[in-house]
């Protein structure tokens, strides 16, 4: 039902989004007069693209994953998974509680073969393009194997996706020589090291933000650490930015005078064009968007769904995960599947 | 010898320090003649209060700390620390290999009693004040223990140098709720709870650059990346506007007219004014400079040590370490000794 705006946001997203991909059709999963009255309020020739599936039941932004998973198995999210996992959507995405997406995610869809535990890749601006960092916080505690998973499938995430030939993967550290870090990050090091992957080595927290890799790999506790703190710090340099420049009239006429480029400025450091997260590692292709999420934002979740639905990712995933793991000698938790076989997804 | 730059940015730095205080010596440990070809170039009245003891070892900024610690017995770091521990200097400031320096630090001055192991602990800038984080990055691997007195020895800091009366500490964790994290800083919470001091609960990345908590507590590796992510988000920031308004001889003309407002921005965003980081925890008060400070920071770092020299926070840490040990019925590591006992310093 689309996080903390619902309808009022994704259904007019939904529709400028429509517009643009011809092919797509979109299934509302959710409170049906809810979402039909919002619809009434668009004439866009979009809406027979647009199906609606009913959903009493809610999760609550801060309801316990596990609480949700076992009591709400009517809920719009759990449901909207259930398309993905029937094979009637390529793609879920949801605005709503992280948890509880992850959780019901897992357990509805599993993990695909070689994999232990999904994670959540983010898009890290960087001063002229993009990367990846994987974990986000869905995993607090990770072995160095879950951290060698990370890698591949981020790897693979920016080879299908983003097309790149050698995504360059690193692993997030104290410092950039090898045997930094805690007995994890080390032999994390040494798997990624070995894997068949264009590992770069350890880089620092500084590096994130440069175009250095392609591919970030951290535990979810680090990730989500560094990640809320580059929100919190750009928070507030923008509010130094809108406190100096309304100091005064004359500093309010000098904002004036520069508006073209405070505007320039704005949009690169805009963070809503880098909403939507992939849960990676399931069989099924998984999104969240910020809960906060306007229209925009919206759209660019959309966009990354549209992408990654489009770009044979998960197949790449269970094919690589499964020559990575025999590279290293390593067994994965669960059997390969066959990506053809009824079992796949 | 003063980190990347040398005696040509601590020499004048210092010059400028003593002028404001009257009641300072100032010893430089290095390279005799370096340092008195550089005095030459200043005629300062305070350089009657500017002594110079000879060191011909330096410490490269690269070295492994284990090694300059056992093979560096004369370098300027060592005799620098060793006039702490002599009583002949009342602290060490350094902008030299951060490990070297906390290695050395450790063996020649010990740990206060009461604490395992020092903590490195850094300035935050928020929108309208700083706060501290510590460890940045001297313990990779942190017991709950250890996270309890990095809550003690921040709160004591704060208290005694910035004389808040009631320090809010806060547990750098992914969610503000109880239960959030890994094993560790679960436990790390129990035992903040329970200690005497203003433990405000779990705070999030984001909530760094708020005025939300006067001390943030977290393990080495944590500090060290959300610190530096900071770092380079900021420099990417400045990056853009740099570029934006670089752009062309119209956006060039903006950035001249709204140049008083942008000085403003500058001089608030400016992190040379944060510079120099606490070694927390030693029988002595040393403080790391960055290594690429210049003139203007490395005289923030003196400021630093300046007032940490005159707070009495040593002793503080010393007798309110012993009552929260004692309060939540954990027995330190050292025998707790008596300040005034000349084994103390």
């Amino acid at each position: 039902m689309g996080g903390d705006h619902g309808p009022s946001v994704t259904v007019p997203a939904c529709l400028e989004f429509l517009k643009i991909h011809g092919d797509v059709v979109i299934v509302f999963v959710g409170l049906q007069d809810e979402i039909k009255k919002e619809l009434s309020k668009y004439s866009s020739s979009s809406v027979d693209r647009i199906e609606i599936v009913h959903a009493e039941e809610l999760v609550a932004m801060d309801e316990a994953p596990a609480l949700a998973l076992k009591h709400k198995k009517k809920s719009s999210m759990r449901i909207a998974i259930n398309l993905v996992k029937e094979g009637s959507a390529q793609c879920c995405i949801s605005a709503g509680n992280t948890g509880a997406l992850m959780a019901t995610a897992k357990f509805v869809l599993k993990t695909l073969p070689g994999i232990d535990r999904p994670a959540i890749a983010t898009i890290i601006p960087t001063q002229y393009g993009h990367n990846y960092m994987l974990d986000l916080g869905a995993n607090v505690d990770c072995t160095p194997e879950h951290l060698l998973q990370f890698g591949v499938m981020g790897s693979l995430l920016a080879s299908a996706v983003d097309h790149k030939a050698q995504p360059r993967v690193g692993l997030l550290n104290i410092g950039h020589e090898e045997g930094k870090g805690g007995e994890v990050v080390r032999k994390a090091w040494d798997l990624l090291s070995a894997a068949p992957i264009h590992f770069i080595g350890n880089i620092e927290g500084d590096d994130l933000f440069k175009d250095k890799a392609d591919v970030i790999v951290c535990d979810g506790f680090v990730g989500n650490i560094a990640l809320k703190t580059s929100e919190g710090l750009a928070r507030m340099i923008s509010g130094i930015l809108r406190e100096e420049f309304g100091r005064s009239v004359i500093s309010k006429l000098m904002a004036l005078l520069a508006m073209p480029v405070l505007k320039a400025i704005k949009r690169r450091l805009d963070g809503r064009q880098y909403n939507g997260a992939n849960l990676l590692g399931l069989k099924g292709i998984v999104i969240k968007s910020h809960g906060s999420a306007d229209r925009f934002a919206f759209k660019c979740a959309l966009e990354v769904a549209y992408r990654t639905a489009s770009s044979g990712l998960l197949e790449r995933i269970t094919s690589d995960m499964a020559s990575a793991n025999a590279a290293l000698g390593l067994i994965s938790s669960e059997p390969v599947l066959d990506p053809q076989s009824k079992d796949f997804l």
